[in-house]
Parts: C-alpha cells; structure tokens; sequence
C-alpha cells in the first residue's frame, strides 16, 4: 500500500439520472448553486403537477428536470464550439445558472397555484426574484446568467438557449416528462438536435438535415400536449385543486379558521401581486412546495364545509369529477340543468354548486409562425424559415391554434 | 356513420409504465381494490424512502410498485400454465389480489417509521390488517388471497409467487428501483427469469440453464442493496428522519405541542403495537403517508427545541450529518470525544448529543442458505439445490453476513 | 436428491430479443417453419438492404422481423379476444403462420433485386409462392393461412392484420429499424397501438382515443421514410447495386464469363418472371441471399470491365457516387454537359457512362386516404374515419404523394 | 433569404448509434480512417462470429464496436483531462487511432480462424501489421498510436486505456454485445465506470466507491462468457466452422479443387504463419472477410465430399450437432464407441468421422489475479488492490479458471 501522488485537482460531482445516465456539476458555483435550499426545495415539486394521477409514473421533480437542462447545455455548448462559435468562460457558466434556475419560481403544483395562490404573476418573474436574491447571496456572480434569462444579451442566441424555440427546457421537459410518463409517443431526440444546432449572426439556427427531427419534435410536443399536459383526467384534477384553493380563500375572508403551514395561509389570507414580491414574501414563498398542499387537503377533507371536504377528499383519493370535452362552448341551458340537479341532490347554494360544475377552455398552438420562427441553415449557406420547407409545420394542423371545452360535474353514481 | 356492432365485453383498463409499456387490470375486483382509497394513498408513499436524496430519479411510489409485481404475476401464470401447471381462476385472482396488496401496510419513509412511529410490527402485519379489512367490504372476496399471503395453502408455489427467494415483489422492486434511481447495474431481466419458472411437487423451481441469470440477480440484489438502499448517504437521512420522530414524541410526553396532522399526532402520543391495531387504528393509520412527515418537518423546523429544528432543517436542506463506515464497532472513546466537543460547541445536555452523534449497525446476506433455497430442475428432471451447480452463490462473498459499523456526526464547518 | 414429477408438458422455446426482450414459438408448427432451411435463409438477408453504410447499426435481418412480428400478432389476438372478439385457435396458428411467412420471399437487397434480378414479380408474389410448396411439406396446414395471406378471408380483420394500415408487419419494421438504425425518431409504441384495436364488422377499428398515436405512427413512418429509407446516401447505394446487376447481366448475355454462385448465374443468365417460378426456380430463389452478391462483387472488383470493377469496388469501399436531390427533373442539357465530361475522362461510351451519371424519382406517401382508411371508434361506438377528427393526418402534408428527383455523378475528386 | 456568416470551421461528422446516442468524429486523421478500405472491411465481419445463431439479434460488426471504442475514449480523455491528468493532443488523437484500429486485424468469425485459416497468429498480432501499413500511407503519423497499441510507452495509462483490466474495447464489447444479444444480464454502465476512472504514478486507478461497479462488470463479463460468448450452441457452429475449412485445406493439398474466392484460396492452400505477413499476403488478408467463407459454404454444400457438404450444410441451415458438457474430460471408451457407430451408420473412415464427433475444452477465467490488477484510490489517497476489499473478486468463484470439456456428435434422428 502505498500513497498516491494524486492528479485530481478537481471532484467531479455526478448525479445518476435514467435518461442521460448522469450528470456532472460543470463547476463550483454551479455546486453550491444546486445546495442551496432555495434549489433543493424545487424536489419537493412535482415536474408535472397532478399528472400523475393519470400516468402513475410521473412523479420526477423540478430538481431534476433543472439538472437536466444543465446536462444538455453542457451539450449544446460543446458543440457549438467545436462549430467553431465563440462562447467565452464567463458566458458558458452564465447558461449553465441561467437554466438551472429558470424554473426555481415555480410554486406548488404550479399551473394550477398561479390561478390561486398569488394573482396575475408568472412563475418567470418569480424566478427572477429568486436569481437576484441569490445574486445578492453570490456577490453579483449571477448578473450575466440574469442578463440572459431577461433575453438581454446581445448574442441573441445565448438567450434562444434559455428561452426559444429550441430551448434547453423544451429538450429536457420532452423527453423526460415523456420519459416518465410512459408514453415513448412524446420521446424526442434531444442530444441529435442539439448536434445540429448552429449560430448565423448571433442567432440559433438548425442544419437544413434536421428538417424532419424538428417535425418530429414539434409532433412530439403537440403529442404531449393533447395526450399528457391537457390530459382530460389531469385537467379535471387541476381544477379541482384550483376550486379547493378558491374556496379555502373563500372561506378564511369569511372569518373561519383552516388549518394549513403558516406560509400556505399567508397566500391563502393575502391577494399577492408581482408588486408585493420583496424579500420577506419570497421567503415565505420559497416555504411553500407540494407537500403544503396535500398536507392541507389531508386535513380539509375533515372540513366541516362540505364543498372543501368533498373536493379534498375526491382529489386524495382520485375519485374525480367527470369531464366532457367539445369543439364548441356549452349551451348555458345544458350547464344550468346539470347545476340545478345538483342543487336539489346536495342541497347547494347556486354559488357552491359552481364548485362541481363547471366549464372552462384547454387550448394548444403546436407551432407559432407569428412568434420567434425556428431558422434552417441551407447546405449553401443561406438562411431559411423551416415552413418555407416543411408543408407539414406549415400545416393548419399545426399552426392553428387549438381550442377545446370542457365541462366537469359529478357522475351520476356520486 | 354507423353504429358499430360492438364486440367489446369487457373494457381493457391500462396504466402506462415507463418499465413494462403498461399494465393491463386483469378484472373488476382488482379494478375495484386498486380504486380503493386504501390502496390510492400508496400514491402517496416513495418506494425507496429518503433514497431521493441521493439518487434523485427515484421518486416512484409504492402505488406503482404493487401495480408492477401484479403485472408480473399475469406473465407468470401465463407461463406456468403453458408449462401444464393448473391453476384456477379463483387462485389466480387470489394471486393477483395478494401481490397487489402485499406492501399496502407500509407507512411513511417505511423503515424509518417501523421503528419509531409504532412499535415492534412490521408492515406485514399492517397488510394483513388491511386485507382483512377490505376482506370485510368486499364479502369475503379475499380469503383465498388472505390465505396465499400468509403461507398457509397447501401449493405452496401460490405462497412462494408472493413471497420468496423469487417472488414478484422482488422481480420488480429491484427492476423498478434500479431503473428509477438511474442504476442499470442492479437491473435484472424479470420477464425472462419468469419464463425459467416452473412447479415440482408443489413448488417453484427454476431450469437449470437459468442458473447464470439467477447468479446475475442475485448479484444485482446485492450491488443494490450495498450501492442504493443502504447507500451512506441514505443510511444518514433515514436515522436523521427516525430522530427527529424520536424527539418529537420526547417533547410530546414532556407536554410541549407540536403542530402536527391529527393522525400523526395519535401515532407520536401513543406507543402503537401489533395487537392495538383495531379498525380505528387502521383507519387512522391509512391517513398517514409521507405529506404529514415532510408537512411537518417544515413546521418543526421553526420549533423553539434546537435538536427539532436542526434535525428538520437539514433534512430538508439536504444538509446532512457526516458519517463514517467501518467494519469494526468504533470505540467508545472516540465516540465520547466527538460528543464531549459537541456539547461544548452546541450546548448540549448528555441527552441531547445523541441525536446528533450516534453509531448503528447495517448489514446484508446476498444469498441466505439457511432458509428458503433456490431449488433447480435439471434436464434429466431432477431437483438440486442452486449452491450445488454455483460456486459463485455458494462463495463466502454471498452467503456470509456482511456487517458495517458507521458514525454520525455533523461536519466541522456546522 | 430425488427425481421430479414434472409438470411440463411443452417446452417453451424463447429467442431473446432486444426490443421486446424474448419471443416465445407459440406452438410445435411454427416452430417447425422456423426450422425451416426456407426461413433459416432470412437469416442472410439484411432487413434494410444497404442502409448500414448510412446507418451502421442496421444489420439486422428479416429472420428476426419475421419473429418480432409473430410476436406482436400474439399480442393482438390477446387483446382482441380479451374484448370479446371470437378468434379459433386453427385462426390464430394460421395468423402466426402467415405472419411469420410473409416476407419469406424477399431476394438478397429486396428492392434492388426486384428490379434486376428477377423482373415484374414482387416479393409478395415469391412469398405465396414459397407457402404453396410449403403447404405441401406440410400436409395442407398452411391452406388457411395462405387464404389470410392472399386478403381472401370473410373475416377482414384477419387479413388486416397481416397486411393493412396497421398490421403487425408495420408496427415492427418501424420500432426495430429505428431501434437498429438508431434514429429513436421513428419509434412508436407498438404494443399500446395494438391495445387499442378492435374489430367491429369483421374489420379492425382502433379506439377513438388512439388518435394521438396513430397520428404519431404516421409521422414516424414518415420520418423512416424520408430520413432512413430513402435517405439519399442509402438510395446511391442502392442504385450503384442495380447498375452492377445489370452490368452484369449485360456482360454474361454478351458473352462473357463472370464468377458468381450457381443459383446467382442462374437469374443472371435467364429473365425470369412470375410464371417461370415452378419448384425448381423457387429452389435456385431460395439459394440467394446477401451473402451471394458481396461474394460476387468482391471478385467482380478485379473484373477487367471498368464499369463492373469500378463500381464493384466503389460499394465495397463506401466510397459512393454524389447525389443531388430537387423537386422537379434535372434538365437534360445539365446531365449531357455531366455525362460528356465523364466521358470524356474516363473514355466511356455512351452507354457506359450512363452506369456513373444517371437519374431517378423517389416518392413517398405519408397517408393514403384512397386505399383503405384507418377507421377509429368512438366512445358511443360509431365507426368514424380518421380524417373526420384528425386534422393533421387530413393535412395535404401527409395525404399528398410526395416525389423527389435525384441525379448521381462522380465526385470530381474521383 | 440571406447569406449566412457562418461560424462553422469544422463539419461535425456523426454516425448514430443505438447505444450511446451517436458517435462524433473526433478530426480528419480519424476521419480518413475510417474512410480506409482497410477499416470499412470491418463493416463485413461480425463482431459476436456464429453467435447469431443463437442470438439472433447479434448481427452487430467490428466496424461499429470500434467505433464505440473511440467513442469511450473520447469519454475517458474528457474525464482524466478534468481530473487533472495530462494528455496533450497528440497523445489524444494517438489513443483514437490505436484504439479505432485495435481490431482491424480480426479475421472472418475470428476465433474460428485463428485455428484454421492462418496459424499460430494472433488478431492482434495482424492489427499491428495493418497499423504500420497504414503508417507508411498516412507519412507517420501514426508512430505514436503503435507505441501505446505495443504497450511501450512511458504513461502506462495510456496503454491501459487500450488495453487492460478496463479498457475501453471491453468497456464497449460488453455493453454492445449484451445490448444486440438481447441480454441485459451483460450490460454494463461503461460511461459511469470511466469517470470513476483516475491516474496515479502513470498507473490507470479507478476511485474507491467503485468497487461494487466493478464487481458489476467482473460478474456481468463472467456472465456474457458462459451464457453467450461460450454458449454450447456457438461452440459447436463455430466447431463445424473450424471443421469445414480443416477439410477443405485437407481437400485442397489432396489436389481437388474447390471453389472459393482467390484470397480465401491462397489461404487454404499456403500455411501462413507471423513471418509470412508481407505486404502481398497482408493486402489478401484484407480481402477476406465473413462473406468469402459463407459464400463458399453455399458452393461447398453441393461438394461431392460428405464431410464438406454434410457440415457445410448444417451450418448454413442450423441444423447443428448435439453438444453435451461435463466437468471431466469425456472417456476414451465413450468417444470410441459414439464414433464406431457413426462410421457404421454413414460408411466414413476414422479419420472422417472425427469431423463428426470430437471433444474439446473451453475455459474461463472471470479475473486474473496473477496479471495486471485493478487498482484502487481510496478517499485517503491509497492504492490497494481490488481483492483487498472486495471478497466477491477474491472469491474462488471468479479466480479460479473453470474448465468445461464438451463433445459433439449428430444427433440420433439425423
């Protein structure tokens, strides 16, 4: 036995992840980025809400979607420079901060809480508040990474990373979501895309070749959508959980005493805006994660109102409303029976029944022309829009935008 | 458009599974259990604790797990039937209804929870509870299943199928577990070891060309086992998670009040043992799954009692204790040491120190020899022991109890 | 020790698989046709023809095609007879017969071959024709079968599966070429397509909600077809193969003497079409495979005959023509200026040179809506077309037939 | 439309692969390679031999797995160069090249060669010859790349990445083999095990927390010898194979003529030995590959021979000999006796009938303590050997050589 005149100078840190096997922190401030509790909090949140609900294998965080991101941009900046495109030390640990806190606003469930909890705030703005809280944190090392995510930067394309059409999000969340859900329709091929990606003039553009993965890709994301993301058994479990906070809020303005975490009743108390996020309410957002809610829901379900316990407890044990989707909107004659059957049978209030009945509008847009278009480099070197070759991204199938409606009440059995 | 003459009789209900494609419900009565709330809260339990934490795919639940050993039991009546080995409708359901609920007794962050929330009951013992209770709601439809758990029918291979050195639990947990967790080194090919089953006299036997493949699972059973759930990392959480459930009825009895959900609280305030485990305390014990623990640890770490706090902090925070493996027990002075400086740093009574430096035992035995062996059919049809064709199984590596001391402590930077 | 009472009375014959982990020979007669010399041959054959020199991965043959389609077939009568749908056990043998058979009678390069080898007889037709001489070996078992192959069966749904828009032929060449080829683009989720099938009227339907990933299917194809099938690097290949065909032909019908097999000078020296394939002709077919034209090439490379040499050695080497694909004819003037530049350093004749410049049409159709239809289900059990609620599949995108000229040529390197 | 600025210096040449993803192109020297008719031969000889036989999906060529070797080293260059370890580019681009070329020796179905077709040289023997031709061709530049293939140089490293305990040929053999066999008993997670990997003193080490990977590859190559790369099934194709060119060399002094390709001819007839491996003899070498010796075998079928055509067509229509194996060698009375009744039954002489019915030995040994250890850095910055900590290494199981003596002889009903 002897002792070893050690090379490394560095640890390489490594995160074991099913689809890209693993994933290597690509340095320190990276690292301390990853423990910080703001971060770490982000695996108390499910990567897709109440998805898993309808595919029992869903249940994959924020946390490791973020690595992910990080994992392909370590890609995309690798090939990008073996391309031969300048992207200096400085820039390249920009991205990786960059899109590991893209989503670190992101609250419980998130779709559903921003409708609920807070009020006409995204989750983008909030993981602002975030980066430039921990800027403070990192004596300013985050101001580039925030530059970036506010598509500030003038190499656009750095930006179009973060946030595009051919983002590092959209290559994770795809593929892992489909990954997980168990539904190999929504798979795509991140890693080939990105070996495909180049940049003209500070923009991103994609390799003519790739023509047909980025149909593929966009096939797979309206895949996704329509089958996963807007599932009708997903939705009708979202707005369930959106009515129960409703009606939580409801109740305590109304002077009742729920229980519930401290900070769930400081959103559940208080109408927060964008305005109203300084330190203090953030921290206090920073508390909140998914085990708040169904911690709540747990207790509710004892409630003594019967719109809280009933809905909690339909949400707990997946014994949800049904849903009818159509082309078209509801007759208001059609919708009023429904609700005045309910009514009688439960002896509701005409504004309670509301709670088990009612509509709402699910819509996707497979590929928007009129927004940031996805740009082909030709052989020749020329720049092209991918409908200009594509008749099927050009398609009204996909650049139409699609809008469906539903209806939730009760099944008859109930 | 016509209307179809429809042959459909029965409705073919399928999960999807990122590991098997999906799972198909075989019939209405497992249909009718897997709706039960009963069985919708294991949506609620991880499958592998507090391994998150370290391998951060692995946040599939026990839900999915019972869902897959079921799958698996359909292949395996398939085979064993193809094969000439009669098995009736009524014993098949009973297998399905057994390996459905085998694990339905297992309560939050599950081994943490054995050993602190109640007392000297397994969750065998629960399961069982559960299935008698559910035996009840469903008139008596269990009994044969009730009968299969616990061993006592007569084919002994029925027992076996739920419970032995090849059962369907195992064959999915450790395919499940190392896929999620992002190991392929433990991954084992379930489906073909099935297609080596077969029945003599009464029991499970494998073909004796499948000795390699029972070798190899053996093998990834024990790279599991040492590499994932009793990974160091891992080992540190779950005793930190058993402590903080320690102090938190410490505190309790001594009359403080903790914020709590009520069931959680009934199970802190009373030591629960296997004969009090009425309906009521069944009922009781089915509201609690991980949400109460997480919810609550995010309210005790802002308790005035420092060890509450701490501890639930740095659960949460992932920021762990130290800890050291060694073969050997470490000596009570180098114990005490580390505890003298720590009370002098913190604060800390005698008492308290404990739960911050604390010493414990893990082992594992690969292959036990003295119970339940594999037993192989040989070409010429004759029945051996697997140890006597393997002297990889038969090697001390695999069937001598491995045995590791560790130590925690915090890191001097805390 | 002690000698078995064994219950087995069938041994299960299993071939490991990597796509669906291993395929079981359902019963003693299939097993037998596997057996077969007539299948034992697909063993040499490539499944994708040239395409390994695109895709290096792509060297599996139409042996395991064969079995992973009897595979699915098995599935497919599970579930159809799990809904209700009356399938007799001589009905399901036939399908696995024909299943397993219908490509029994592609020649080594399928589709280069079709065109030099043999004229104006598809493989289909050379497939009948190899199932009536086995029907003969085996005592008519096979007559259903054969029925099935030829689309000449009452019940439509049977032959459907054999050969229609969603057979079992298609749902395993797209998930293994893709698998092979490793392009996880054109992937699709056989096993869950065939869940959704059902049969009402005696014809296949699917269920209204497969529309997503029928829709995702045809998009798959598409891409294998545009970016694997007919990538242009595969099609050069191809056609530099036909030429030395000819070539060959060419030679020998002028005289000379070329080296090749038997059975390969056989259809070199004589145009066989359809009605010559008595038994002796089918036996000289059968002795053909891969393994006879690389053979061949590697001496025809050291030919005297610069066309045959000098193509020979170009397939051997990779080292292909140029290729340029556009959506209208090349004018004829631009392919004499080319051909007249070749001519004249090389010293070809015109004739000759037409062996190194030539052109060619490649056309795809993603869906056609004048053949039979794909018919979906709906939830109130009406038979609708797909295009009813499809947009996507309606779009002119994938119901128009696509067409793309290409034009070959040396590389002015060369 | 403009014309783009582009950034591009260099083409990203990528092959996919289903395993990893795909392959990039490291830079020109490679590139040229691979582009070599020497390299592209690889794509015509099977990486597994007859093994298709059994495995039907290992249909996978040298071609690919030296690729996937390169692929790993890219891998590993990245990893060390992390750690801290030098490489300078030259030193990078030398291990591409020695490792893309480590097999370019390999015969058709190599280890039946070695036997028959040429004596007493090794594959890698011929890898070198082939290197330093290419070395010529290629103006030295690949001086560098022969000294670490000959294992001279200084950085023992660098010569343990080509070829070692855990060198990237069987970090990618195992893994590609496993993956076309179909058996994931064999798979191995190579990319985890290289970032454990590490270098002390010039010595390849891997880091301690490695050790339960590592017994995972040690059981897993154990695993793919016995169940595949030894299966009795293989042994006997390949035994046949060997057989079949004995004869026809045998046929061939005798002074009959038997067609074949002229390189796989000048190899029957001359006794080509190490010394003999003249640029001339190399050059016909490198025009043989599987294709002669199957092409042959078509012919050699109809050959007036009985052993010739006999086992020439069991082979090409698997239709092999029984094998039986046992621990001890077979008795001499035994043997006799099968063969007598053979020279009976089909009125062969006793030299033929040893061609029928022979006996031979096949050995494993899982690992080598004797020869080059696997070394390992524990956290404290020591080197200790693997068998120091691991029991399941220093087992008898896995260092003892395991010994199996096989006879082949027809089967009864032939």
């Amino acid at each position: 036995m002897k002792t070893a005149h050690l090379n490394t100078l560095k640890k390489l840190h490594i995160l074991n992840d099913p689809i890209y096997g693993f994933i290597t922190i690509p340095d320190t401030i990276v690292f301390k980025l990853v423990e910080d509790p703001f971060f770490q909090r982000l695996r108390r949140i499910n990567q897709m809400g109440l998805s898993y609900l309808v595919y029992p294998g869903a249940n994959h965080t924020r946390f490791h979607h973020a690595l992910g991101c990080m994992f392909l941009m370590q890609k995309a900046v690798q090939v990008l420079r073996f391309k031969g495109v300048l992207i200096s030390e400085t820039e390249e640990e920009a991205l990786y901060i960059a899109i590991l806190l893209h989503d670190i606003g992101h609250g419980p469930f998130s779709h559903a809480m921003e409708n609920s909890i807070v009020e006409g705030i995204s989750h983008e703005e909030i993981s602002l508040h975030f980066m430039e809280l921990l800027n403070k944190k990192f004596n300013g090392r985050l101001t580039l990474a925030i530059q970036i995510f506010k598509g500030l930067h003038d190499k656009k394309f750095l930006c179009q990373l973060i946030s595009g059409q051919l983002d590092m999000d959209r290559l994770d969340y795809l593929k892992r979501d489909s990954f997980y859900a168990g539904t190999p329709e929504g798979n795509i091929n991140s890693e080939r895309l990105i070996t495909m990606l180049n940049v003209v003039d500070h923009e991103l553009v994609v390799e003519e070749k790739g023509v047909y993965s980025i149909e593929k890709f966009i096939i797979a994301r309206r895949f996704m959508y329509w089958q996963v993301y807007l599932h009708k058994t997903g939705i009708v479990a979202e707005q369930i959980l959106v009515n129960i906070l409703k009606r939580a809020k409801e109740l305590i303005e109304s002077g009742e005493e729920l229980p519930a975490t401290e900070s769930l009743l400081y959103f559940l108390k208080n109408q927060i805006k964008n305005s109203d996020f300084d330190e203090k309410t953030l921290n206090l957002f920073s508390e909140l994660d998914d085990y708040d809610i169904i911690a709540s829901l747990k207790q509710w379900k004892n409630s003594k109102d019967f719109v809280l316990n009933n809905l909690s407890k339909r949400l707990l044990d997946r014994d949800l409303l049904k849903i009818k989707l159509k082309d078209k909107p509801f007759s208001k004659e059609f919708i009023e029976k429904k609700r005045n059957k309910l009514i009688k049978k439960y002896g509701l209030t005409s504004q309670e029944v509301k709670y088990f009945c009612f509509t709402g509008v699910i819509t996707n847009l497979a590929y928007s022309d009129t927004k940031e278009k996805i740009k082909l480099l030709t052989q020749k070197g020329k720049i092209i829009d991918i409908t200009d070759v594509s008749e099927q991204i050009n398609s009204k199938a996909l650049t139409k935008l699609v809008t469906k409606h539903y209806l939730c009440y009760p099944k008859s059995k109930d």
